[in-house]
């Protein structure tokens, strides 16, 4: 029986992360996958959906080539050579991480594998043990009963990236971030988008104004969305499929080729062995505690099969943190307040920290700063002039409560705002922080201004 | 005569800046301006240049529109339309600005003026006085004795930006920020361009990994690039400009349409009356202290005209740190090391702080970590995997020295560390800062894990 220091399940962006880590701290380490090297992420989630929603943003270049000084014939997109680029760049990274693992030293053990008493795994009849077991299995797309996935006309997001044909028409029920990302990726390429969402608003999760503007942009480029909607059974026996939506004025049908489901995820903790350990568990997540401990000493938990927000860059860091534990060093626990949460459709939504309606909620005095791109040099000169960037302060000790950022390229500039929030920054540090002209992280500096009355370019 | 409590002299990124945030702090204020409001920098720097560079980026998505699964007939640029969509942004822009001073109760003086000793400003024959003279007037093209430009065939920026044709062949005469910037431009448009830089790299105020790469990718896209080389004669006497070129290897003749001269700039000091009040200036230099006052009370210089950076996000934090500290405020005075550096041609390169080998000279101690975008999941959904973060810490106390950043987007991520240094943050806390996944802002910490030997994906 091999015997390694630490077994991580599940090589996902939680589990490769770990196990790279742990390898890096010294420890002899295993990782068990049932599929593909760098899990949902790499594979079918994260990274190759970005590949499709590159294709989508130069094709809307393409169409909208004249605005820019610029000429073309007949813009077309060859559907299959999208979702192949997106294949490609999705194989690219798994090798990388195939590679990366033999770099490190770190053995790659394939098949299922299940927990077993006593710190041990077994993988389709093989027994491994290790001081340390940690679980990363990840999650996987939720069914709703009213909505059962048959991969064909009812499908999750794994099958919408990889649709042999292009749908004319689609419905995409839930507007998280999986949903709106397919809805603009479809949309792009010609199909007839809708969504259909529970909440009141679309991106539930985020600001009321980012909703807001993400909806009327969506509207602009030619998406249907219903709210306060519920999709109550489908019929798939037809051509297509016919939907029924119960909205608030009542019934009704919606005819399509394709019906998305995107309303969240179910994590993997089934037929992993968790009972027969004893790991303690709460509806459909892992307890753990601020070391991604479970209740049973030697077996831990990191990634989506834990309670903390369902994100790569979470599990990931939960990992590093886990191991960075078990080696003995001093770690800080992670401060899932200030974890950032990205959408990747266009324009593009990053936020971290409350939103206004959480301030309020919690009882801050709030001063609250927006600066539209409208008013910004270098959105104009780029012609990205949708969206905002948004930010709430504590009126009382200044700390930064929130950043919520809707516009081109606003994911990677929300990095700044966790720092800043990390350091305790207040808005006065981040005002006198010279940004650099003219880029669109300067809305940050004067939505900053705006909160204290010394913005400059309103 | 009118009477303010402060009159700005041009009206810059500087001039404006600082006229707005005098008029929030209560101050009667006016503006004088010789040309167009908003100075160079958006009428004939930062921001046209910034509309010609999207339009190239753009260009370049049709002609590898392939690349990205999509297909396309005669890709084209209209290059009077690429000006034009230029020149309208630059318009809109004024404008705005135009709006801002209205609304911020602010006097806008057309004409050119001159200082008078008893603070007293000549607009055109009209005399103006004011307790606080602001001086912001900016700078202009320099001219090499050796290159002197004609406007037709030898130019500097400005002709660049609006030239009727687009030449065949163009030689550009120094590599900072707007000599690669044009560069990039006319390649992408298809003119054959040469660049002609005296100092042994291209951009050479960059760290040399940077200045390596840019080097790489202009190569790559069919710029040729001559270091260590000067033009010292040019002959315009024929059809087009023969340009003697001298080199190490000898001298060489080189011929094109076009040669553009950034070399540089020459501040706009003369006739604006220093003499006449006896304001004392070094070279091309007003002299001021950190509060910007001259030499001569009630009369203060801000922006290009002054010793920092010739940068207008330098002058607008020179301009409202000048006036916050006449209203009174505590003001603390700007940090010259930490002011970032943007440049816009593809790959975009921004940086912040000292370069690896300005860090050795003065005498540190380093650590350094550097991660390259091929690596990044983001970049290569992006198909961005051209260029990297790198990382220079202190090795005693940890502090961060400095940032230099080559890819897509960067101008947008340099904020961050604008921000964590002005902060004084450790890379430890970088680190621990999650940073969303997947982003090309990840790069950031990972190049910082890897100056602590903790990078994953390398």
């Amino acid at each position: 029986m091999s015997k390694y220091d630490i077994i991580v399940l599940g090589s996902g962006p939680g589990g490769y992360v770990t196990a790279i880590r742990a390898s890096q701290l010294g420890f002899k380490t295993a990782v068990i996958e049932k599929e593909s090297l760098g899990g949902v992420c790499l594979n079918w989630g994260c990274i190759p959906t970005k590949a499709l929603l590159k294709s989508a943003q130069v094709f809307e270049y393409l169409k909208h080539a004249e605005d820019y000084g610029l000429k073309v014939k007949d813009a077309e997109h060859d559907f299959d050579a999208v979702v192949k680029r997106s294949r490609g760049v999705a194989e690219g990274m798994s090798n990388g991480v195939k590679f990366l693992m033999k770099k490190n030293k770190i053995d790659v053990i394939e098949g299922f594998g299940k927990l077993k008493p006593g710190k041990k795994v077994d993988v389709d009849g093989t027994e491994y043990s290790a001081d340390h077991i940690i679980i990363a299995t990840g999650a996987r797309s939720r069914e709703l009963p009213s909505l059962p996935q048959d991969g064909e006309k009812v499908i999750g997001y794994r099958k919408a990236m990889t649709l042999e044909k292009q749908p004319k028409k689609m419905i995409v029920v839930g507007s998280g971030a999986i949903g709106v990302e397919f809805a603009y990726f479809y949309n792009s390429m010609g199909t007839e988008v809708t969504i259909v969402e529970y909440m009141p608003k679309i991106v539930p999760v985020e600001d009321d104004e980012v909703s807001k503007q993400l909806e009327r942009s969506f509207k602009k480029s030619g998406i249907k969305i219903m709210t306060s909607a519920e999709v109550t059974s489908v019929d798939t026996s037809g051509d297509g499929v016919k939907a029924t939506v119960k909205t608030k004025k009542g019934e009704e049908i919606l005819e399509a080729d394709i019906v998305l489901s995107a309303v969240g995820i179910k994590s993997n903790i089934e037929n992993i062995g968790l009972e027969d350990v004893g790991i303690a568990v709460d509806r459909d997540k892992i307890l753990v505690n601020d070391y991604y401990q479970t209740n049973i000493p030697g077996y831990y938990a990191i990634g989506d099969v834990t309670p903390g927000q369902a994100l790569a860059h979470v599990a990931s860091a939960e990992g590093i943190l886990c191991v960075e534990k078990i080696a003995g060093h001093h770690v800080e626990a992670l401060d899932y307040g200030n974890i950032p949460g990205c959408t990747y459709c266009s324009p593009e939504i990053a936020s971290v920290g409350l939103t206004e309606a959480q301030a309020k909620e919690q009882g801050y005095d709030i001063k609250v700063g927006k600066f539209p791109f409208s008013a910004s040099g270098k959105a104009s000169a780029g012609g990205n002039k949708d969206g905002f960037v948004k930010v709430i302060f504590d009126a009382k000790y200044g700390e930064w409560l929130g950043c919520h950022m809707i516009g081109a390229g606003v994911t990677d500039m929300i990095a700044e705002a966790v720092l800043g929030r990390k350091l305790e920054t207040t808005g006065h540090e981040v005002l006198k922080a010279v940004h650099p002209h003219p880029t669109m992280s300067e809305a940050v500096m004067e939505a900053v201004a705006d909160a204290y009355d010394e913005v400059i370019h309103l």
